[in-house]
C-alpha cells in the first residue's frame, strides 16, 4: 500500500513548531510511529511539508489483459482465487457494465468491444523484468479466470491498446459525474469478500431505490461504489440515502471490512465513524486530536 | 518491513477495554492509524492479544551465496548498488571477519573455508518463482559484488550448504555472547551510508578503546554492533562507553538513521532518546502514552 512506502515526514504543527516524525530508513523501532499516524490524518494532526519515500526500481515490462464476466459476482469471486494461485499482479480492477457503457458513451475516443451479455470487466496487469515470467503468470491467471466462467480475454498488443483499456478504467468516475448527480462510498473489505459486498450493494440498492455503479481496485479489496442519483426525489436523495448507506458501511465492517480504503472521512463520512469504531476507540482518537491540535485549527470539523 | 504486514490488532488497553485498532483489509483510510501507532509501541500503550497479518505467497525457490571482501567497507557499499542495479534480494547480511571467525570457534558443527584476508562477508540470497530469473539476478549481483572487489563467490549448492550458511549467519549473536560480556547497538542508516556508518564506529571505537564487531540486516541499513566488553575496565564500560555510544548514535542520526531498527528501545536505549528526537516530538510521544495510560502500568518506565 502507498503508506507503506512513507518513511520520514516533515509537518508543522498546530503551535507552527517543526518536525520530522522519524528517520530516513527501512526499519525503525524507535519511538512511537508518529508519521503513520500523520499519513492519512487528513490534515488534522500537522501539515506535512516533506515527505521521505521508499523507492523500488522501476519493472521493466508489463502485460495487460481485459477479462469478460457473465457475472459481476463471479468477476469478484475470481480476483482472490489469483492471489491464492500464486500470482501477485500489480493491477486488478473491477468494472461493472454500467461503468463501462458509461464510459464508452463519454470518451468516444475509446473503442473497446463489449459483448452485449458481459456483465463486468477485471483489468488485470502483471509487471516485472523478465518477460517470460509474465507470460506465465497470464497463463496461469487466465486458467483462473477460466475456472470461474470468464469469456474471451483481450489482450492488450501494444503500447496503445494498453494505454486504452488504462483510460477506460481511469475515465469510470468522470464519466458517472457527466451522467447523474452522484456519491462516491470508497468501501474496502478483505479480497475474498467482495462478492459478498457487491452483492449486498445490489440487495440494499434495490430495497432503498437506487442504482450503484461499481468499480475499483479489486485486488485491494477496495470497491468504489457511486450511487447514482438518476431519477430519486431530493427527499429520497437527502433523507432516506443516509439509512441506505449506514446498511452498506455496517455490511463492510460485518465483512472486516471498513469505510474507506483510501478516500478518508472528511465532511462526508464521519457521521459514520461509529460504524467502524467503537467509543472508546473514538475517544483515543479525538484524544490524539486534542493532543495534536487542542485549539482544533487544523482542518476543523473534518473526520469526527 | 514487517510491521508492512501488519492490518488489524486487537489491543487490551490499560483500563481493561478492549478494541481493534484497525479493519482486516490491505487498504484504510478511516480514522488515525492506531494499528502502526501500536506497533513498535512495546507494550506501553495497551496489550495486543490479537494479530490480523498480510499473507504473500510463499515464494517456491531461492539462492543463496556468499560472498568474501578484503574490505569491510567496500562490501558496505555494494550493498546499495545491487538496489541500484534493479535487483531486490529477499536478504542481503553483512558479517564483520571478526562475526566470522567467532562463529566458526563456537560453532564447531559449521564448516566454511575463510581465506586468511577477508574482512569481511555479504550473504545474499534472491527467491522467486522462477529459477532463470534467480539465475539472472544472481549474474547481476555477482558483476556488482565484481566492480566492488569481491573475492571468489561461494553459491550455496544444497538445501543443506544453504542451511550452513544460514547458521553462520545466525549464530553471531550467540558467538559474541559465549566470547565476552557485550552490548549490542541496533543502528539504523539509509542503506547507502553504512560504509560511512561502519567507519565511525571503527573511528569511535579507536577513540574511546572498545573493539566492535558488526553484522545486520546491511540490505535494510540495519547494523547490529556488539561491542566487545574484552579487557576494558569496570569503570570504562559504565562511565565512558555510554558517551562513546552517544557519539555513535549521534553519527547514525547524522546519516539520516535512528537508534534502533528493530531492537526498540526499552531501557537499555532511553536516555539517548534526545539524539533521533527533539523536544517538542518527545512531549507528543509522552501526550500519548498518557493519553493511552494514564495510570503509567503498562510496562512502565519503558522508553521515555
Amino acid at each position: 500500500m502507498v503508506k507503506d512506502y512513507v518513511l520520514n515526514l516533515q509537518v508543522v504543527l498546530a503551535n507552527g513548531e517543526v518536525i520530522w516524525t522519524g528517520a530516513n530508513t527501512l526499519k525503525n523501532s524507535t519511538g512511537y510511529n508518529l508519521t503513520q499516524l500523520m499519513v492519512g490524518s487528513e490534515g488534522t494532526l500537522g501539515i506535512v511539508t516533506q515527505i521521505v519515500l521508499k523507492l523500488i526500481p522501476a519493472p521493466v515490462f508489463n502485460l495487460v489483459m481485459l477479462v469478460p464476466f457473465n457475472s459481476a459476482e463471479r468477476a469478484c469471486e475470481a480476483v482472490s482465487a489469483v492471489f491464492r494461485a500464486g500470482v501477485v499482479p500489480s493491477a486488478m480492477e473491477f468494472m461493472e457494465r454500467d461503468a463501462i457503457d458509461w464510459v464508452l458513451q463519454y470518451r468516444t475516443d475509446i473503442a473497446v468491444n463489449v459483448a452485449p451479455d458481459v456483465k463486468a470487466h477485471l483489468l488485470i496487469e502483471v509487471d516485472g523484468n523478465d518477460m517470460d515470467v509474465l507470460f506465465k503468470d497470464c497463463e496461469r491467471i487466465t486458467e483462473v479466470m477460466q475456472a470461474f466462467d470468464a469469456g474471451e480475454i483481450l489482450f492488450a498488443e501494444s503500447a496503445a491498446e494498453k494505454d486504452t483499456l488504462w483510460k477506460m478504467r481511469r475515465s469510470v468516475a468522470e464519466a458517472v459525474k457527466s451522467n447523474s448527480v452522484y456519491k462516491e462510498e470508497d468501501t474496502v473489505v478483505p479480497r475474498a469478500e467482495l462478492a459478498k459486498l457487491l452483492k449486498g450493494v445490489k440487495d440494499i440498492g434495490a430495497e432503498y431505490g437506487f442504482k450503484s455503479v461499481c468499480y475499483g481496485h479489486a485486488g485491494d479489496g477496495n470497491l468504489h461504489i457511486n450511487i447514482v442519483k438518476g431519477n430519486l426525489t431530493d427527499d429520497m436523495w437527502k433523507n432516506e440515502l443516509p439509512k441506505a448507506i449506514r446498511k452498506l458501511f455496517e455490511l463492510t465492517v460485518a465483512l472486516g471490512g471498513t469505510l474507506s480504503g483510501e478516500h478518508g472521512i472528511g465532511w462526508v463520512q464521519k457521521s459514520y465513524m461509529d460504524i467502524a469504531f467503537g467509543q472508546t476507540s473514538l475517544t483515543l482518537q479525538k484524544g490524539i486530536k486534542q493532543l495534536f491540535d487542542p485549539k482544533g485549527i487544523l482542518n476543523p470539523g473534518k473526520m469526527f
